[in-house]
């Protein structure tokens, strides 16, 4: 059984009429909505999303990205086959980087260009929904077993993009907020092995000038205390026990953490 | 594969009572969720939602919608058949006109009034949720190929409804708002060709005694700068690039908007 | 076609997770949500939403309940049969009362404790995601047939939980407030039998000091009128036609009514 997953800014409505389109196309596939809550136009928020979750999904699977603040102007549309053969998962988007962590993190790309009308919406393309009218067709298809070489020309010189924006400055390991979740669980790009070299569980560590526990889960610190631990998704993640941390510490995506380790 | 599609404005947890009864009467059903987020009693805008969307789904789809404030009183339950044969789709809900645009636009329509027994939920029937005791059972017998027929007698004297309270007044082109979505961006009810007679895109229109680029696309303006733009519905929409048009032009669903084309 | 719900507490993006583990092990699996907006470690809500809902579903339906404070710490995890042979159901979540009102209301229950590291994600447990890591991979294993006991042991010392603190104090039929829905509406845990030993539809009652026509259902009273009711769950509610009881009478989960009843 064929699987599409969709991620997108879209909120509400809109997602119905990419499934819709979908399963016009391909009856058979099942869909799978990763989030449709990413800020609008939160292009890096999106991309991990997506990232954090990819590999959780069987080979096969077809991942439709719609965070795209340049619909209808000259930004290309892509479809990329990413990892090892027999375990390859595609995906389809807007070429601003928002594919490209999650197709990465699978191993090797391959990225075209979607330009063969045959596999766009038929009855024409709106210039600013190309989510309904060509990346849902376009994922449908690449659920039925088109081959990706069928979209168009593979290309090279797509926008990328990454979270490895973290590194020492001084006596401090700085580091990015990537997302802050529905729990307000902020989470950094800072991965579990750079906090490790600093710090061991148990111990207190100073997170933008105030000290919290670093404990393995939520359940280690009171209600209402600030923690900080390896989220679920390998990453330094800064909560609050029964409480939100992003408004407690005041974040948000895009924001600087900095954390003493001297 | 069958399908079955849900619009309501039901929010959370009503919606999976629905499917649950669906289910039990038809597993191999697939469930699209349109939206659950129509606001509450909002005929016009959840008419809008299923019009919106129709087109884009295969032949067959059952579509049941309940934006249902008359339930439990005698306003009675409809089953309709729409479009031509061997491309027709059923809808099921509230005799209120919340089905009536979306099953026109698709064709000729057959109203039935839903009054067989046997196709409700055998458990009994509820004074407030016939979504869950009548709607889904009877979408789901639907779905399975019972006959349209077997739900009860033809009818009508079915409440009607529709967008076409747009149209001259004076020097203005006057519509109504009749969805404002997750972006902010302000549907009317002014179609695509009716705008295309007294603008041209790249020009300014005047929108409420506000001055506006009309154009193809968000990206055409600068960041938080207002557009007009024919939204991918095929209504003039009202947008702000990267912002919120409803908020900034304090729209709402049901208010008036007034071009000036002179 | 198998069929497992989803409870949590989890908002978006984590239980696209959990889908992405459980079709990677059953593809043939249809998911439906129940909600993923329970109140953060909102035990009872949970409770309630899932025991509103679960005799709608189908025989062998695989129920996982994720609301779930003590991730991480020592609290058991839990997979349940319940009901009569050839109509059980099967539970699947943390060990703190969350599935038990939903799996007693189905008949008899067994309760196992899920140990197998074998139904378990197999890349390894996270100590804040159990959600993904341990119950999605069990519910989706039950959901192929592997049968319950290959989790683990029976357990009988299983935490707890009704609805049934509700009584006669003096003058008053006091219950608790369990769930508020997205209308507003504010359910008690009072059964309508207990309520109708009471009152008669048509009648005024006093809840929380305040007088409501007790009636079959919204549109029996004016827009913005409160009114009590046995709602769609078969409890007293509260609620206002076309408004929000919750916010008019102050009332949220947890709380206590009283209803004058001499």
């Amino acid at each position: 059984m064929p699987l599409i997953s969709l991620t997108t800014d879209f909120g509400d409505l809109y997602p119905a009429a990419m499934k819709a389109v979908i399963l016009r196309i391909n009856p058979a596939v099942q869909i799978i909505d990763i989030t449709h809550s990413i800020q609008q136009a939160g292009i890096r928020e999106g991309a991990f999303a997506l990232y954090s979750l990819v590999r959780y999904f069987p080979q096969g699977t077809v991942h439709i990205g719609v965070v795209d603040p340049g619909v209808g102007t000259s930004r290309r549309a892509l479809a990329i086959k990413a990892g090892p053969e027999g375990e390859e998962q595609f995906f389809v988007g807007p070429d601003n980087g928002l594919l490209i962590p999650a197709a990465r993190c699978l191993g090797e790309i391959k990225v075209y260009e979607i330009t063969n009308p045959e596999i766009m919406l038929k009855s024409g393309i709106s210039a600013t929904f190309h989510g309904r009218d060509i990346f849902a067709p376009a994922g449908a298809y690449l659920s039925k077993g088109t081959p990706i070489e069928a979209v168009g020309s593979e290309i090279l010189d797509f926008v990328s993009l990454d979270f490895e924006n973290f590194g020492i400055d001084g006596s401090f390991l700085v580091g990015e907020v990537i997302f802050a979740d529905n729990f307000g669980n902020v989470i950094t790009n800072i991965p579990e092995e750079v906090v490790l070299k600093f710090s061991n569980f148990g111990s207190q560590i100073e997170i933008n000038s105030r000290k919290v526990s670093f404990v393995q889960t939520y359940g280690f610190v009171g209600p209402k205390k600030p923690l900080a631990l390896i989220g679920s998704h390998g990453f330094l993640e800064i909560a609050v026990n029964k409480g939100n941390a992003a408004l407690q510490f005041g974040l948000k995506s895009g924001d600087q953490v900095a954390i003493k380790i001297v």
